[in-house]
């Protein structure tokens, strides 16, 4: 089972939910496994309004978080798993099972790191998009016959199986003498890609109708990577010397 | 993962639901994990119509049985779990965690016997009387400062955890040689509960005062006993004989 910190490290977020039933559904099901950092992207404001001021609204509801963009709401994150049934589409990323999920997240969990877990609007669940900004797409196992579950149905499904199975070792807590390096967040790979961006446009790599499919393969590519913050700084740094050589090269 | 025809031994009941929408929700649910065998236990009828007539209702909810009594919705299995979260009462059968009740549904699963999974009405769940039929309770590892689940995301939950995670050997699935005697049907136990109880008032055991107290612990314990088919048949016998003596005496 996890502590109360570590279920506070699991940020669930919400990308523009419409129904206001679905959005009080989801924040009862986080209350019933005992989580409570709830982000909002995007919501429609007037439902948004309706399910925050509903009659026995969960604290955490009231609480949450409203951010415009995906990338804003899992700034701090450092491990992005998105959900979804994933019947017509063909992932781009590692694919796990949910009932296959929990020890992929003893590790971060234990070194204190935030996990953000991602569920999409009702119709179309997350765009390819979102999900380049993942790390994993988590697949809840159903009937092919019937594959989309209702929101606050697949959310209460996700939150049992975190909160029931994920086991970290509390007696190990404190960071090992030899840890890793930690993660990355994605807000800085995010700084990464938009500058590994500016370099691909600045030398013409990128041709003006490349640059959107260059821009979500390069997404993809540093999530897959799996770069730790070492080496993200470091690309950083190469990367912003590229540039500065660039654009002095073409000022001189 | 179940096969089909397993999935199809697993009996889903809800007893008394009101809110058309949570029928609605428990149905969709089970399509999703492919369960397909509902009954519905005295329905409050204009909402059990109107979650049946339902646009996109699916056809598990259509061809569901209705029954008067929670015994005769059972009356068929072998094995019956009622569900609920428990934190106000104090349970008088096994209670197992829904998270370690898998290993315990292989058996009866494998030998092709028919299970109940039992959901009470939104307000209270299951009275202590309909939890005296069964022969484990099923507890949601739910956060005790929030206990209690929508009807919908707890069948949601259970459902995905029977799909997911109980693993019966296709292998083994024609009986084995030197099987076990299998248990009695729900209904076959009830017989016996009521021609005991029958010789208790014969007898004066039982004074009119004690009859609901006795009938209530009588038909715990003969869940308790995990009687097999046989034992309930020869005691069917027993206390026929008994009952017969005893009437035959009062004539002469």
């Amino acid at each position: 089972m996890l502590t109360e910190s570590q279920r506070e490290r699991i940020q669930v977020i919400l990308v523009s939910p419409r129904n206001p039933l679905n959005i009080g559904a989801v924040a009862r099901a986080m209350a019933n496994f005992g989580f409570t950092r709830m982000r909002v992207v995007a919501p429609y404001e007037p439902h948004w309004r309706e399910a925050r001021s509903a009659v026995g609204a969960p604290q955490l509801l009231i609480d949450a978080q409203e951010t415009a963009s995906l990338p804003e709401a899992i700034r701090d994150c450092l491990l992005v798993l998105g959900t979804g049934t994933l019947t017509h589409r063909k992932p781009e990323q590692p694919v796990v099972r949910l009932d296959q999920l929990a020890p992929l997240m003893t590790e971060p969990l234990r070194r204190g790191e935030r996990v953000a877990l991602i569920f999409g609007p009702e119709k179309h669940g997350l765009t390819r998009e979102d999900l380049s900004y993942c790390h994993i797409l988590v697949e809840i196992p159903t009937d092919p016959r019937q594959p989309s579950m209702n929101l606050g149905q697949a959310a209460a499904v996700c939150f049992y199986e975190l909160a029931a199975r994920i086991q970290v070792d509390s007696v190990g807590l404190e960071p090992p003498q030899d840890a890793e390096e930690p993660a990355p967040t994605s807000s800085n790979l995010d700084v990464l890609a938009n500058l590994i961006e500016e370099v691909m446009t600045s030398t013409n790599y990128s041709p003006k109708t490349m640059q959107a499919a260059n821009r979500h393969d390069l997404r993809l590519m540093l999530r897959r990577l799996h770069l730790n913050a070492a080496d993200t700084r470091r690309a950083l740094g190469f990367f912003r010397r590229i540039l500065w050589r660039l654009k002095r090269g073409r000022h001189t």
